[in-house]
């Protein structure tokens, strides 16, 4: 049954190059990371390993059931008060990922009287929202303020929620975000900020709506991941006290779910003091970026993301595989996971490279560039 | 802004007792807690704990991507086959919730050539997944095979997904698997069964698929979550290998979401490999479920919840408050969280508690359901 409906299907893809393969990483290899997302270099780091062992002693491995009911720890109520402290927001609210975060804002605020307008290079997670939201929803080309304010003005629903994230994951580039809050207040909406590669890179770490001043605005929410720079799992939701509440009551991948595990809150805030307590952690990855980016020869970008454009799909893995034999790991992306069909490599910065570090990568990509294309 | 907008639903819901607000918990309670579903008594067990903090120790404490960057660790796969084997399927596919594990399978073969036939009663990350597949969806009235042999056989689509509970979450009542699994081969649809009650607790543990002879056919897809009897977080999603293909490639909330934490995976490992040690926690669950349901006047549940109906909200939250006041933690389920709209108390039996623990909380529970009523 299963076989007969989804073999032709795995056919398919895979006479395109574009089946996907699992590639189990094991524990002690000696590679440069350039394919992750531990842009702080913490997931590793001996304090927040550390922090997450205490937890699982100290409250269990897992929270045993939804926030609402015994899933709530006083270690989630921590970390969402220090995360909504540190990026200027009244109050958060702590998702077990990232995906759910996001589907779970969205949702709690769409519906038939709320326009969605997003951008349409946003993550997918927001997509997916959009999609579970029953809302209507409109699509403006990418960072376009004036069609965002043409369908806002446009609009018949008493509400609307403007979509775009501060950081773009596969470009790397910025949302104009303080013409986007003028914009969305100017209309009696809502702008909902994406910071998953925002929260410890950009604004010295605190993230672009924290360095743009427009955190704790009343109409400005921000979701970020935990499993990025904060080396952990998990999302969060961030905004005035009223929406923290409303989520609680009508977030159904909220409600639903089961509360994030003791060791990733732990790690999380762990990761959180140590950003605090070492604020240059930040400017290690724009080091780092601007490295890479040289070596390759692709402009600088805004967030700790390198995009190097390939011909096609089976040039991105070829040259993704050489480079992993010469011990440095990139990310290929590859459609449908880019925003304009092009296949691409990307490669994450971290704070934790060295200057030599830096400088073999970048040879053995642009090697690698060379002998596939 | 969002003040005006979510106020005035807060104040209605405050009007009908239905506020919803999260109560943090300590760690070193001196409760017995029948409200969390950590129904194998292992979030605590020393051998989860360690082999959780070994975890952190040897992987880190993020997975630090999607699981087709660098998200998959050894232990990802230790894991996918170890459940596998145990509950007789070819294969396992983990992703970092049982909320997203039900999105990626259903979405991944939903569309509009798909027609989803769902129980009525059906967890809400299941709804959520119709809603947002894109197919057809048709709901059947609880258990009822006759419904979904109706709607197979009038259906359009090429293909159909059956889908069910073995053991329901507020009722713990179980579905007609045999019956179902039948009607589907009989009518070229696949059966999907959500085992999040079953896994450690019905069939000797290895769940309802696997006690009916139903584990490792063509056409029958299993999910489990592995925060209850897991004792950690995360989902599967169980089958044949042509599935879980099919989903790294096609499952949106596998590809773009961070792959499940070190600690969660070790520790959902452990705690199988504990279950397989010790095969009588699953029945320790049930001797459990009687003496509650027993000492509560309710008749005897196929799962691990005992479901205690009260006349409204307010009595089913005061009465739960009561219990919480005299050392005994109970869950209270209100609309929209109960399939009929009644409200009612709900006990989760764990095969740590003694039978001291059992009686004094029948006594607790019936003497606060007698002020109440």
């Amino acid at each position: 049954m299963l076989e007969d409906w989804l073999a032709p299907k795995a056919a398919a893809l895979e006479s395109r190059g574009l089946t996907r393969r699992l590639r189990a990483r094991a524990a002690d290899e000696d590679l440069i990371d350039l394919a992750g997302n531990d842009y702080l270099g913490l997931a590793r780091d001996p304090r927040v390993i550390e922090a997450a062992a205490e937890a699982v002693r100290v409250w269990g491995t897992g929270s045993t059931a939804s926030r609402l009911v015994t899933g709530t720890t006083e270690l989630h109520e921590q970390l969402e008060s220090a995360l909504a402290a540190y990026v200027g927001q009244e109050s958060g609210l702590v998702f077990s990922s990232g995906y759910l975060a996001n589907l779970g804002v969205v949702t709690a605020l769409g519906g038939p009287g709320t326009l969605l307008i997003s951008d349409e290079h946003i993550h997918a997670s927001l997509v997916d929202a959009c999609r579970l939201s029953r809302s209507r929803v409109e699509i403006f080309p990418h960072n376009d303020v004036d069609t965002v304010e043409k369908l806002l003005a446009e609009r018949n629903e008493p509400h609307a929620v403007v979509m775009t994230e501060s950081v773009f994951s596969v470009l790397s580039d910025e949302a104009p975000l303080t013409a986007l809050a003028a914009t969305a207040a100017a209309h009696d909406a809502v702008l909902l900020v994406d910071e998953a590669h925002g929260l410890g890179v950009t604004g010295n770490g605190h993230g672009s709506v924290h360095a743009l001043g427009l955190a704790g605005l009343d109409h400005v929410i921000v979701t970020m991941t935990l499993s990025k720079a904060m080396a952990s799992q998990g999302g969060v939701v961030l905004g005035p006290q009223v929406l923290r509440n409303h989520l609680i009551n009508r977030s159904r991948p909220f409600i639903y779910d089961t509360g994030l595990n003791p060791p990733a809150c732990a790690a999380a805030l762990a990761a959180l003091q140590i950003l605090q307590a070492e604020p240059d952690r930040p400017m290690r990855i724009h080091t780092a970026t601007n490295r890479l980016a040289e070596a390759t020869g692709v402009p600088p970008a805004a967030g700790p993301v390198v995009s190097i454009p390939m011909p096609g799909p089976h040039e991105a893995v070829a040259a993704a595989d050489l480079c992993l034999e010469n011990g440095v790991r990139v990310g290929s992306f590859r459609p449908p996971s880019t925003p304009d069909g092009l296949s691409r490599l990307r490669l994450t910065a971290h704070a934790g490279l060295s200057a030599t570090d830096l400088e073999r990568a970048g040879a053995v990509i642009v090697d690698a560039i060379g002998q596939v294309s």
